[in-house]
């Protein structure tokens, strides 16, 4: 007896259901339909990046750790095994991993393609990207991000138009309560300069800061004591950014270019119907963010629903000059979280008309009555065989379809069809010349 | 001065231009509509697989060579590492592969979720997957494949429906003169049987068989001529296979379940509008088919369009009961060639309308009014800041917006807005009350 092979996808990488995937299908063309509607314009990029171009200084965070190595093949992998057993390094196995962001292969495809896109380029990603985490409850190795990026053009105007998307996805899909936090990278640099912090020092702050909506300011403060002087600790920068100044302009003087652009961008974003506002506090975790940052807010889940940045230096990484750049992106996963307490807000998409085979000999004339009412944009489910009705009948319960056409010989003689709604549990019978408009309107109802 | 990363995506692998990455997404949004419309129902399932399941029995194939293997991690990796060193082997430095098709883990699946599946499962994937093949002139080491597939069902009912399904996706985008071929693996093993062959011998035959549409007659005579008696060559099986018997009746004492279910197959593809023939010398490559087998042919390209066959023994090979299948699957990048001819078929997504921003004190004027086209379901791109108008309407013809707002100072005193058709070159004055639906008319003619 031979072995057979687990029946369960790896650890960590999840299954569908159709009900699962049709809400995961339909939530991805509301985005990608929302994002549209800003003029954004979708690209795909590889799920396989060379190890080099994950690895490069662009990536420099910790989700380089969690890349998934694919090995060499061939000559090569021979070659590399060889080395491997020399030097007792695993390094240079793998040549490829996949993607741990969209970010990265973004500013890889505007460096390729620089010559033949029009800046401002304004783009949305919607794909699965792959991170060796350790699996954990809502933790997974396989998850979905959801970027629209403006490359190519300056604060304000790339952030609002980019957040006006991400607003308009959360409109479109009926979430309501989000607020989107925004802060400028330079104000807080500015204020580490102010309190006459060095670089270092203040990276380390930030860490601790950007825990602030976790553990709370005792909690900040308790974890600086453990390093920090006590008079550093002490000096009033923590009032300044944790303190009672939800008022812009208490920084005006420290970098008036940061807090103009905050406040076009809380200003532009009110006016299209987003609540958004100052938040002195926010940090977000990415070293390449230069500029603004932000996220969006939900009370229904900790952490954020979106998030996202200017990351002005990344493209340069890949050679080519300086270009500004902003993005963001959505929380997919979160955001289906939130959407699974609204059932009525994505598609579940049972077919609309059941037509069970009350005899094989009468397939060609059922098929052309479903053909029929497909050309009206029906979706119809025929059973492939004449098996009991009791068991069509069950297999069209467990479909979910609203309305059940009953056409066996006696009715194809009359002609005839009999319409069960399914809801009501009402028959109705119609002249097979009529059946396919009667059906039609039924389901426009629905 | 730091090391550059590549900006190319690996070899083999591809980036898609906006342009390119419409077409993509709109087919797959077709053709999954169409598969919708038959009751099929979407499933997900994850890129990576644990190795045992795609090495598994299940695959038998050439593709198995060709799994792209994820390396081991952490601690695992070390004792791989160290195992390797001792055995020289390195089948153990990986624990998963990418996916080599969607059948395989569409069998893991239905063996997983047995309990929670009402039979027959009819099912549609639409993903990526991934070969490490030798990468070459449209070959490709990442493309998409196009599954339906009905679990659970019998000959010919399954068959009727997913290739009906098949070919109304042809239909939706138009591509004419598609003709599907039909065979039986049931026929091809009992001419084998009837002609004394020996099951090896016979398989071998098939291989060579498989190619008779590429080298033609001569070419399988020549090649079966190396290895087989000049009598067995000549015996007459090739006349039954290849000879003048378009005609099923041929065969109708030789397996007659198959000859009727190729029969009914072929009728009702007819009733539903497509072109199916019976074709005695088709072979299809995988070891794992049972019964009908198919292919779906275009006389623009060569090879096939769709193909796939009936897998009854497949899902065994993760325990439970035998099961009856069958599945097909469209060639996605195939179909995209055939389309290339055609760019009317696919949609472009270029935004319905253009707004320059003249002044970037006007920002929030002009995005309430984007707002507003864009609740009655526009497109609308916003141009993010105020930079010289020659250069906005550079961007704009790169867009291929149809229509331009002119809304500066003076137009916002009046009440106006000027509308340019860019396809004429007229410009229309509108009062801004109007504005919204009047280009929300001239949109929906467009």
């Amino acid at each position: 007896k031979m072995d057979r092979p687990s029946t369960k996808p790896p650890s960590g990488f999840r299954d569908f259901t159709p009900a699962e995937s049709a809400q995961r299908v339909d939530l991805t063309e509301k985005i990608g339909r929302a994002y549209r509607a800003f003029g954004f314009q979708q690209i795909l990029t590889p799920a396989c990046e060379n190890l080099s171009t994950l690895q490069g200084k662009g990536g420099g965070t910790d989700n380089e750790k969690l890349i998934f190595r694919i090995l060499r093949r061939g000559d090569d992998l021979g070659r590399a095994l060889e080395k491997s057993r020399a030097t007792g390094e695993s390094a240079d196995l793998a040549d490829m991993g996949l993607r741990f962001d969209l970010t990265l292969p973004l500013a890889r495809y505007v460096s390729e393609l620089r010559g033949e896109i029009a800046l401002p380029f304004k783009v949305f990603q919607l794909g699965s990207v792959w991170r060796a985490d350790r699996p954990q409850k809502g933790r997974f190795r396989e998850f979905v991000q959801c970027d629209v990026d403006m490359v190519g053009a300056e604060a304000p105007g790339a952030e609002i138009d980019c957040l006006g998307a991400i607003h308009s996805v959360f409109e479109a899909v009926g979430v309501e309560g989000v607020e989107f936090h925004i802060n400028d990278r330079r104000l807080l640099l500015a204020i580490g300069k102010k309190f006459g912090f060095e670089a270092e020092e203040w990276t380390k702050i930030l860490v601790s800061l950007d825990k602030f909506d976790k553990i709370g300011r005792d909690g900040v403060v308790a974890e600086l004591e453990k390093w920090l002087a006590a008079d550093k600790v002490a000096s009033g920068f923590l009032d300044d950014i944790l303190g009672s100044h939800p008022d812009l302009k208490h920084y005006q003087d420290l970098h008036p270019e940061a807090v103009g652009s905050v406040a076009e961008i809380v200003s532009s974003l009110t006016e299209l119907g987003a609540r958004a506002v100052f938040n002195a506090s926010l940090v977000r975790g990415q070293d390449y963010y230069t500029g603004t940052i932000f996220e969006a807010r939900h009370p229904a889940i900790p952490g954020s629903l979106a998030g996202g940045g200017r990351y002005d230096g990344l493209l340069s990484v890949f050679g080519g000059p300086p270009t500004p750049a902003f993005g963001g992106s959505i929380g997919f996963e979160r955001l289906l979280m939130i959407l699974a307490e609204k059932p009525e807000a994505l598609a579940k998409r049972a077919p609309d008309v059941f037509l069970p085979l009350l005899d094989s000999k009468l397939r060609n004339e059922i098929l052309r009555i479903a053909k029929e009412l497909r050309e009206r944009g029906l979706s119809v489910d025929v059973y492939p065989q004449a098996a009991k009705l009791k068991n069509q009948f069950k297999y069209a319960d467990s479909r979910g379809c609203p309305f059940t056409l009953i056409l066996g010989e006696d009715e194809f003689n009359k002609g005839i069809a009999k319409v069960k709604d399914v809801r009501t549990s009402t028959e109705t019978e119609y002249p097979l010349s009529a059946l396919a408009e009667k059906l039609e309107n039924l389901c426009r109802d629905r």
